[in-house]
C-alpha cells in the first residue's frame, strides 16, 4: 500500500539537472546535483515547467545573502509527486501540484482565521536556506550542500518541498500554464480579490506593469472595476496592457509634473485602490498618495531589497484616511484557495496565458533571467528536459 | 418670518467674556471681546458648556504658530443658536446644537461617500485662524481680530461657527454632559465603531486612558469586544478604566520589557484591534506592534504636535500583513451623524457622564487646563456664567 503511493525512486537519492547558483548575481550553471528523498511531512517532487520572477532576480542579486550559496532558486512553478515522506496522507505519488512559497500548516492561529494567510510556522524569509525539518539541505554537488530558496527551490528537474508548502491540483489542468499561479499570477489577482477587496464600479492604479501588475489589472477586471490606470517607465509593457484591461496607460517620464498629480487630476482627486508591483520605495510612496483622501487603499506588492530604505510619513498624514497594507501571495491560502484559482482558469475567467511572452528549456535559463531584467519579458515559462512538453 | 428665527441681538455685534490666549503658553485671560454678527452661512452660537480636549493643550502650547495669536480655543462644547447668517435654513434661533471642527458639506466627494467623514471643502487645520466665509475674523478686542480655533473657538459666551460645523440635536439632552460628544467621546467610540469597525469577541489595546481612550473603551464594550487593555504610565487612569470596562490594565513602567511584548504574551500573539489615544510618536509605533500579524490593524488618534518626528517603517513590514490607520473626529459625519450618537446617549447606551470628574465655572479655566496637564482630570466641564446651570 505505502509503496503504491510512490514512484520507482521513491527512497533513493537522484541525480538530476539543476541550476545552480554559486554566488550572488552570477550566471546560473546547470549542474548534475544530488536530491535526498523527502523527510516526514515531506514531498518530492518532479518539475515540469518553472517560470522566473521578479524576486528570484531580486534575492539572488543581494551580496549580503553570499552565506547561503550555492544556492537553487525557483519558487513559481508545477510538477508531479515522485515520492513522498512518512506522515504525509494527503498526497500520492503521480498527483499534479503546484509548490508555494507561502506555507499553510493549517492549525496555528493564522491558519485558523479567515482573515489572513500568513502561517505562524511557515514565515516566508529568502535569507533562509535550509529545510525546516532537520535544519540541513535536500540537495548536494560532489558532497557539498546546497542550500534551499523559500523551501521550493523549483530550478531543479528534482525538489524536496515541505507538505504544508504543496498545492495538490486538478490533474486536467496544464502544468505549463498554471505554474504561474505558483506566484505571480495569484499574487495579482489576489492582491485585489483578497486583500483589497475591490469593489465593482472602483478605480485603480497600477504601478509596474509586469506580469505581477498585470495580474492585478486581471483582478481588477474581474473585480468589475470601472477605471484601471497603469503606470510603467517601460513604454512596451503598455501593449499587453490594454489586453488586460487597462483603461488608460501612463508613463511617469512624459509628465512634467508628478504621476501621482497626474492621476489625482484624472480621478476627481485621487484612486480608490492603488498597487505597487514594481519594489521600489519612491514608487510605494507615490502609489500612496495617488489614493483618494479619506478611503483610498494602498496595496504594497514589491519587494524592495536593493535600497533598505524606510518607508517615512508624517502621522498626521493618517488623518487623512488613506491606508497602507501589503500582501504575500495575494492573501491565498495556498493548500486551501490555490484550487480555486485553477478551476477559474479552467473555466475561463482568469486570463493566464495571456502573460507568456516566452518558452525556453529549462537549460536556458540565464537567457530568460535576462528576458526578464532587460524589461523584455512578461513570464518566460522553462519546460523541464524531461517534461514531455 | 426672517426675524421669527432670530433672537433680539441678531443682526448687532455682541460683546461678552472669553478665555482669550495671548500668546503660545501663556495663561488665558478673560477679556471683554467683540463678537460680530454671523455672515452668510454662518451661525453665531450661545454657548452654554465648554471642555477641554488634549488638542486644546497642544496646539496651544506650539510655539510655531505664534501668528494666529491672540486666539480663541475649544472645540468641545454645547450651546443654543442665538442668530443666523443669510442662507442659513436647516436651523432656528433657540435650536440645540453641538459645534463641530470636522465639517460636513454635504455634496463634496468625501461627504458623498459612505466610506469617510472627511471632507473637501472643510479641512482640519489647527495653524487657520480665520474664517473661511471671507478669510477674516468674527471676534475682536479694542478693534484688533482674535484669531479662531478649528472654526468653533468655544472658549467664549458668544462664537460664529459655520453651518457646516453645526449640529442640530435633541433639546431634551443635558447641554452639560451632551458637550463631550463635540469631541472626545464620539472620537473614541467612532474609531473603534465607524473607523476600525470592531466585531464582537475582538481583543483591543487602548493606550492612553484620558478621555478619549475611555470612550475608545466604551466603543469597545457596544461592539462586544472580548479583551479590553488599557496602557497608560499614569495609574490613577486605571480607576476609572475599570468602570469603562478595561479587563486589564498596565503600566509600562512596571514591566522590565516592552510592553508590546507583554501584550502579545497576553493575546497570543497580539490583539485584533489598537488605539493611540496618547499623541506620541513612539507610543504609535508601540501601539502598531502590539497587533497580531496578519489582520492587526493599529487606529491613530492621538496627535502628536510637539515631536515633529516621523513614522517610519521597512517596507518588508507591511507584508506581516498589519494595517496602519487614523481616524479624525471617530469618522463620524457629524452633522448627519451625530444625532444618533446623542439618541445612544439619552437611551443609556453610552456612558459620558462617566467622563466628567470636574465642573468648573468658565472663568476658572486655567484651572481646568491644569488639570488635564497634570493628568487629574477626564474631563473638567465649564458652565458659562449665563448658562443657567
Ligand atoms: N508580495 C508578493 O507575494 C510578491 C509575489 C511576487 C512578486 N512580488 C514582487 O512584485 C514585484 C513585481 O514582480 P514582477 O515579477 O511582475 O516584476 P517585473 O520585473 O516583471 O515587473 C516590474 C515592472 O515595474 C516596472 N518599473 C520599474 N521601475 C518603475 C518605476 N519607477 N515606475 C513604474 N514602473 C516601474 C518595470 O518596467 C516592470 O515592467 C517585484 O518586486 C517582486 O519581487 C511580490
Ligand atoms: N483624532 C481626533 O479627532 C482627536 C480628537 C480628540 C483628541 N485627539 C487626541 O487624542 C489624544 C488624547 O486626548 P485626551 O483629551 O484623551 O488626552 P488626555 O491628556 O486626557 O489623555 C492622554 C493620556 O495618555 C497618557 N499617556 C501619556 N504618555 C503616555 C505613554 N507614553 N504611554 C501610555 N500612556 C501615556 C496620559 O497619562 C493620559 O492619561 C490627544 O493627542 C488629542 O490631541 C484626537
Ligand atoms: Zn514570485
Ligand atoms: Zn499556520
Ligand atoms: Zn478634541
Ligand atoms: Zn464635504
Amino acid at each position: 500500500m505505502e509503496l503504491n503511493r510512490m514512484g520507482s525512486t521513491a527512497g533513493q537519492v537522484i541525480t538530476c539537472k539543476a541550476a545552480v547558483a554559486w554566488a550572488p548575481k552570477q550566471p546560473f550553471v546547470i549542474e548534475d546535483i544530488q536530491v535526498a528523498p523527502p523527510l516526514a511531512s515531506e514531498v518530492r517532487i518532479k518539475i515540469t515547467h518553472t517560470s522566473v520572477c521578479h524576486t528570484d532576480v531580486s534575492v539572488w542579486q543581494i551580496k549580503e545573502l553570499v552565506h547561503v550559496f550555492p544556492r537553487i532558486f525557483g519558487h513559481e512553478a508545477a510538477g508531479i509527486v515522485e515520492s513522498l515522506g512518512e506522515s504525509v496522507t494527503d498526497l500520492q505519488a503521480g498527483d499534479h501540484v503546484i509548490p508555494i512559497f507561502q506555507g499553510e500548516c493549517g492549525h496555528c492561529s493564522c491558519c485558523r482565521s479567515s482573515k489572513t494567510n500568513l502561517c505562524e510556522e511557515f514565515v516566508v524569509n529568502p535569507a533562509e536556506g535550509l529545510m525546516m525539518t532537520d535544519r540541513k539541505t535536500r540537495f548536494s554537488i560532489r558532497g557539498q550542500p546546497i542550500f534551499h530558496f523559500m523551501g521550493t527551490s523549483t530550478f531543479s528537474e528534482f525538489t524536496v518541498v515541505h507538505h504544508a508548502q504543496v498545492v495538490k491540483v486538478d490533474p486536467s489542468a496544464p502544468l505549463h500554464s498554471i505554474c504561474l499561479l505558483g506566484c505571480g499570477v495569484a499574487t495579482g489577482v489576489g492582491a485585489v480579490l483578497k486583500t483589497a477587496k475591490v469593489e465593482a464600479e472602483s478605480s485603480v492604479a497600477i504601478f509596474g506593469l509586469g506580469a505581477v501588475g498585470l495580474a492585478v489589472a486581471e483582478g481588477a477586471r474581474i473585480a468589475g472595476a470601472s477605471k484601471v490606470i497603469g503606470v510603467d517607465i517601460n513604454p512596451k509593457k503598455f501593449i499587453k496592457g490594454k489586453l488586460f484591461g487597462l483603461t488608460e496607460c501612463l508613463n511617469p517620464l512624459d509628465y512634467g509634473q508628478p504621476i501621482q498629480q497626474v492621476i489625482h487630476q484624472k480621478t476627481d482627486g485621487g484612486v480608490d485602490y492603488s498597487f505597487e508591483c514594481v519594489g521600489n520605495v519612491d514608487v510605494m510612496r507615490t502609489a500612496y498618495d495617488s489614493c483618494h483622501k479619506g478611503w483610498g487603499v494602498s496595496v504594497v506588492v514589491g519587494v524592495d531589497t536593493s535600497s533598505r530604505r524606510l518607508l517615512e510619513f508624517n502621522p498626521l498624514e493618517l488623518f487623512e484616511g488613506r491606508t497602507w497594507t501589503g500582501t504575500i501571495f495575494g492573501g491565498f491560502k495556498g493548500r486551501s484557495q490555490l484550487p480555486e484559482l485553477v478551476d477559474k482558469y479552467m473555466k475561463k475567467e482568469l486570463q493566464v496565458d495571456e502573460m507568456i511572452t516566452h518558452r525556453l528549456p529549462f537549460l536556458e535559463i540565464n537567457e530568460a533571467f535576462k528576458l526578464l531584467i532587460e524589461g523584455n519579458s512578461l513570464r518566460c515559462i522553462m519546460h523541464m528536459p524531461n517534461s514531455g512538453y
